[in-house]
């Protein structure tokens, strides 16, 4: 297999990677903070790096890629990412970590996880904190982009539904490509901007509007305060503003430019975004009246507090501005089941994903007419066409291997001594890259920080395995990958 | 619909279950225990409606029954025994419960789960505890001749992988079919006897002897005492007998057909009686090992409790001789694992059961060829043949409906007000009729007794989903059923 394309490509990235690092500098030399020096050293480490891959392996040619190779550039690249996006945690003057630590907070900024090891937020540098809300920004588009470009034409988990008719013909497609790709930079950009208007018009400061418009944009999750979002109760509309953006970060972001493009019903039209918005409806409607009736909350609040935190779940940003633990054993299910969601294919958010579901209960539809009738033959339609054959069978191998490589995952987990509650939730906010877990350690009022460095590593590892749609990182071990 | 045949049917098992009462009837005779004109009474009730359903649904002609009936007929039937079956639980004079613990019982027995919700066993009349055997007893026969008959038929679950060539002839068929149900029977019933003389001639009583045989086989779980096979300790000897014949009770039992035809290797060669015999060995080894050199039991202990409490999960049977709870965080999580693997399909033991994994793992194992290489064709085999296109549909449907009823089941017992390992492990061992969840209140050392009502109804339904493996009952509440 030729490296080369890979490498160059990698290099690329650490370039943008590189340059990215000066915003966190320059934040720091506002604020007068030495750690600019920090954001400094690794900027020029990772564009050393960066820069001599690309020269090494550039080449005349226009190079096209084979589907070995972009599976392995697709798995490079975010761990290549997540190794340097670490060295400013790493190095830092006030965040005290080892490096199990950095890469941890490193993987979770770049994957839009938002699980945190770091303490003592709400004194830490700038800097850092620019730097981690950036990683969820950076992470969350180069999703879409995956997402759109890259797993359909790998065929992971069903996405081979979103292929353009051309896509085998990438001389053809990747103009196009490039252009779409664009238009959704734009526009990810600008809703991170509009967001950022509309926090510091309700109350923020500028640079905390600035951060948490990343990371709700990109339902990174990432947040100032130790208490999260539970630092804005004061001011509401903070909490409304963050979810109608963690919503829009959770919605397939190609039907934006549709919407640009003159076809408004095209967002409320799709079966896809509908489905979802009626998941976070029918989850806020029966958890406000269960809290508000069982008089755990009054209904203003309860409205508030499930609203934003079951947006901030299903959507996996993973805020938090409650601790639902304490509201009850059912909440505690309820939790962990939403967990499993995630927003719409096409957008920042991980998990499984609606799209998946749908097909799932199309299939399961079509399963219950067959066991009545067994020669009847049933074609599924989803979103107005017929569905491919092979995507049925994609999307339930995916729901498989994430239920595998979550039970594996709980299980390594326990044995590094986690409790069954934190094993279990643990491994699965990591995989959906939603955030907080559920019981006293890693729930929504816990953080990450204590648990032992082998954890650490699992999950940092799930992270990334959740993030890459499994199927792309889980090929790279089959020894058949590597025959020639 | 023809109801007829239905109630035909249903009616001649409701005098089997009559007939089977005068069994714990002499029992309490013998003894002494006035409980033995409950049992008369029960019996008399359920003959009364056995015998006139049967005589007012009886016809000349032979009947066929349509695959609508069939489904019908199967639900039916475990409800109506289950129904009947908690008579002698809710008139006995000890057991001091109402209907709502009497039908859990009845359906743990029936269904093979072996959860209870009595307490004092070691004090309890000898009727009881022998209806509670016999229950097991019967569910399990009752389940093999459902697994080999009925749901081949049905294609519930991939057992169309067991259809024989003639199966849609079934006036062909049908003679076979009951010569071999015959022959099961005298082995399921030789084992009983077999296990009953081990157990006697390794210090049991005779009572305990043959009320646990019964258990034992039918991998039901239902033992004499509350500390369950806690109570053997002394004779380890009966700890040994049990696992053997857990395990042959998880064994597909038309194999024993073939060995004493005179096929020796048939079981040895079958792909599933090996990938279960492995998957309960790498447990026990994993599990021995981990005990012994954390130093939580001796090597011996460890072996023992280790093999016999796996073997008891993962055949579904649900005894225990130890509170493995206490054996640290990693063995919650890893028998909460456990519990989800079920024996081999055609035994009497519940769950997912291995075959549907095995198929799940080579549906994976092509996915993973076929990402690479997307046009390439790739049949899967399994057992020595092609497997037909719809089997691997059928079992992927099959493990997601046990998902997807889980997750309700889970959600629902939490509203109940259960704690979050006490929901999610109670939908889990109802689900897999293993019997035993986990955490303090129905973990290995405790029982059932204690939950609210709603709850227990909501495991008799689960246990009762589980066993009628979930589409055989979840296709009566389509209304596409009840349409002409």
């Amino acid at each position: 297999m030729d490296l080369r394309p890979i490498f160059y490509v990698v290099g690329a990235l650490l370039c943008i990677l590189a340059i990215s690092m000066s915003v966190p500098m320059f934040v720091d030399m506002v604020h007068n903070h030495p750690d600019w020096k920090v954001f400094l050293l690794c900027m020029s480490i990772t564009a050393f790096f960066g820069g001599t891959t690309v020269l090494t392996n550039a080449s005349d040619k226009p190079f096209q890629l084979t589907i070995k190779q972009t599976f392995l550039l697709t798995a490079i690249s975010w761990f290549a990412l997540a190794g340097f996006g670490a060295l400013p945690f790493w190095l830092a003057s006030e965040t005290d970590i080892g490096f199990t630590d950095a890469f941890f907070e490193s993987v979770s900024g770049i994957t839009t996880t938002g699980a945190t090891v770091l303490t003592g937020l709400d004194t830490m540098p700038p800097g850092i904190l620019m730097w981690r809300c950036m990683l969820n920004a950076l992470g969350g588009i180069g999703f879409i982009v995956a997402a759109m470009a890259v797993l359909p034409f790998l065929r992971v988990g069903g996405m081979q539904l979103y292929r353009t008719e051309s896509s085998d013909k990438s001389d053809k497609v990747l103009p196009r490509m490039q252009k779409v790709a664009t238009a959704i930079a734009y526009i990810y950009f600008g809703l991170i901007a509009i967001c950022a208007l509309c926090y510091w018009m309700a109350g923020m400061s500028g640079f905390d509007a600035i951060t948490h418009a990343m990371s709700s944009v990109a339902t990174g999750g990432f947040a100032n305060y130790d208490s999260s979002f539970g630092a804005f109760l004061e001011h509401p509309h903070i909490l409304w503003i963050a979810m109608i953006f963690m919503i829009l970060g959770g919605l397939p972001f190609v039907l934006y430019i549709k919407v640009l493009g003159g076809n408004f019903n095209a967002l409320i039209r799709n079966t896809q975004v509908r489905t979802f918005l009626g998941l976070l409806g029918g989850s806020i409607l029966i958890s406000t009246l269960w809290l508000s009736m069982k008089g755990v909350l009054p209904f203003g609040e309860a409205l508030l507090q499930s609203a934003f935190n079951i947006v901030s779940v299903v959507t996996t940003t993973g805020y938090a501005s409650a601790d639902y633990m304490q509201w009850g054993p059912f909440f505690v299910v309820f939790f962990f089941i939403l967990t499993f969601f995630g927003g719409c294919t096409g957008s920042t958010s991980g998990g499984v994903k609606i799209m998946r579901y749908q097909v799932m209960a199309l299939i399961l539809g079509r399963h219950f007419q067959k066991l009545q009738q067994p020669n009847a033959i049933i074609a599924l339609h989803y979103d107005g066409r017929t569905l491919p054959d092979d995507v049925p069978y994609s999307v339930m191998v995916f729901i498989f291997g994430f239920l595998g490589a979550f039970i594996v995952l709980a299980l390594a987990l326990s044995m590094c001594g986690l409790d069954f509650i934190t094993s279990i939730s643990g491994a699965a906010t990591a995989l959906t890259n939603v955030g907080p877990g559920l019981g006293p350690v890693i729930g929504p009022a816990g953080n990450f920080s204590t648990l032992p460095d082998p954890a650490k590593w699992l999950i940092s590892g799930g992270m990334l395995l959740g993030r890459l749609e499994l199927f792309t990182l889980l090929v790279l071990v089959m020894p058949s990958f590597w025959r020639k």
